[in-house]
């Protein structure tokens, strides 16, 4: 039986994982899940970002299920840091995972890009990188202020995910994958990570590869992103190209993320790419697809790959037959989804 | 009298400079000309990048302009640290400017964009951040090898870049200033440049400003781009910016850009976005606009803003007057340039 720890958190991200809940329990009857107060609110209410007791109590369930956390209230960097990030480095989610689909009936931002011609996945580095918070201002406030920020990356960390891209990879259609870096500038890392690239594609001959600088995979992104099928790259690339990648398929509303430790050692992440909107929250007019699509990631890593598929189709069915300009509340989304999937 | 040096580079580097030249010295029949054969067919020949006393005879000079470096035979890295990056750095051309203008007649890769609509610069902070090199690999090719990348960042090259963004947003017609940033997760850098720009903005009452994350602006840039007038960022960000910018406005056969050093302690260098592209070299097909649009960029920056403005709007005349489908030569693009400058 599947233990869910559920941190709703701010704004509309109460509103979008009560659907997420709804569609989950019909297709996993037996989840059970623990609700868990995190966030701004409870920052802003007791100082608390994420104590200690709760985190012991996270680390026991086998997912988390998160909405989204933050408000204008809580200064720069308190939940992501100590929120966020701390939960993908403690519990080792180096998969951070952001599929991009153009579904039928979906308007891309772009010209001339036709429903289903999209279909790319984004493993992005979740645990190293400029994320790790090295560094440190230097005679603050001063004109002789120096700030520096390290970017780590180990063998280990780069050889994992990239393994885990490849492996990926061969499950999909196309079966390609592409390095995004830039290493002709970041050598250091660069190289460490072209390096990693080749020794692992050698283990995968039947995987077609190719590498791009993270430059020109952002325009390749808007101009052709037919063209990429699995895109492993850095933490800080990562977070780019995912959005410019949902920019291209729909928009945030329904961009889906994965926090994953593959290994099931550690309970992994799932969550909506957007924030938590404080300007359209309490009005129940959230697109819930991207929750949804999130709780399709979290029964697909915890081994139930066709009730994940019958979640996300759902979801592409209910965009396609959405009416332009006539747009359903939360729980009218929810309730059609949840309909769909029984 | 204009002394420019011109590094015309590899493959189409050659080509479009030729171009550039052709349009400049009408516009500026003064102008003395200088060539230096640096880039991936001098480093093939000789091994020498960037040669001291080249070094020395290009800083005799009131500008550069360059055409393209590069070749897949030369190891990645080589001519961008050794020759590209070692002028930005040596001649502190610390505004990296990069204008990306939807002209009318072009299409853009966005649906529903209308010519005209999107009229952006990105400056791009040149001489600091993760383009220092700072950083290194311990225990490279075992297992336990760790690759490190520092981005440096100190009041002084962050304040005078912000100052640029302003004064240049001053004599603009919306007069807005964005910064970009990663400030949630990099709080260090980012810490440095939101309060630099606050201190800024406080000289600046005319000027309106707002801050976004580098992964909300990506998105932006490709799903409103009508939004942004002047967007100031370091060096890593700007440069996946530019590209989606030149991406939502025609692609990068339009991309033009200067690394300017505005005080004049230093000659600035002007040159094409787009690279050497091997692929079509020698074939008289390569768009040279962005290599004349980055005359017009070094015209304005030599006190020319007249003749540069005449530049920019031929370009733009042209592109507007193509036939879709019929593609001119190099040569005959640049030749209607010519004639209309005259
Ligand atoms: C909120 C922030 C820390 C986070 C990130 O940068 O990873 C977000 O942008 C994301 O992509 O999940
Ligand atoms: C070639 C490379 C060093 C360069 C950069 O990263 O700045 C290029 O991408 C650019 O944008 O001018």
């Amino acid at each position: 039986m599947a233990r869910i720890a559920v941190v709703a958190g701010d704004g509309i991200g109460t509103e979008v994982v009560a659907q997420a809940l709804k569609v989950l329990r019909v297709v996993l009857p037996e989840v059970e899940t623990n609700d868990y107060d995190l966030g701004a609110a409870r920052y802003n209410r007791t100082g608390e970002v994420l104590p200690g007791s709760v985190l012991e109590e996270l680390r026991g369930h086998d997912a988390i299920l998160l909405g989204a956390v933050g408000d204008p209230s809580v200064p720069p960097g308190v939940l992501e840091r100590g929120l966020l990030l701390k939960l993908r480095f403690d519990f080792d989610q180096y998969v951070n995972l952001r599929p991009s689909r153009l579904w039928p009936g979906t308007t891309s931002s772009l010209a001339g890009v036709k429903p289903g011609e999209i279909d790319l996945v984004v493993v992005r580095e979740g645990t190293e990188g400029l994320y790790v918070g090295a560094g440190g201002n230097l005679h603050q406030d001063t004109p002789a202020e120096v700030a520096t920020e390290e970017s780590l990356n180990t063998r280990h960390g780069v050889e994992r995910v990239i393994r885990d891209a490849f492996a990926r990879a061969r499950k999909r259609e196309r079966r390609k994958v592409t390095l995004v870096h830039k290493t002709n500038v970041l050598t250091h890392a660069g190289g460490l990570w072209a390096r990693t690239f080749d020794a692992v594609k050698a283990e995968f001959p039947d995987i077609e590869t190719e590498y791009q600088h993270v430059d020109a995979a952002a325009m390749f992104l808007v101009t052709n992103p037919q063209r990429y099928d699995v895109v492993v790259t850095d933490n800080l690339f990562g977070d780019i190209l995912t959005d410019i990648a949902a920019a291209v398929t729909g928009g945030i509303g329904l961009a889906a993320s994965g926090s994953i430790n593959p290994e099931r050692a550690f309970p992994s992440m799932f969550e909506p790419v957007h924030g938590s909107a404080p300007d359209i929250a309490g009005k129940g007019i959230a697109d819930p697809s991207a929750a949804v699509l999130s709780a399709a990631l979290l029964l697909d890593h915890l081994g139930h790959p066709e009730a994940a598929a019958r979640v996300s189709e759902a979801v592409g069915a209910e965009v396609t037959a959405r009416t332009p300009g006539s747009a359903l509340s939360t729980e009218a989304v929810g309730d059609r989804l949840a309909a769909a999937v029984a």
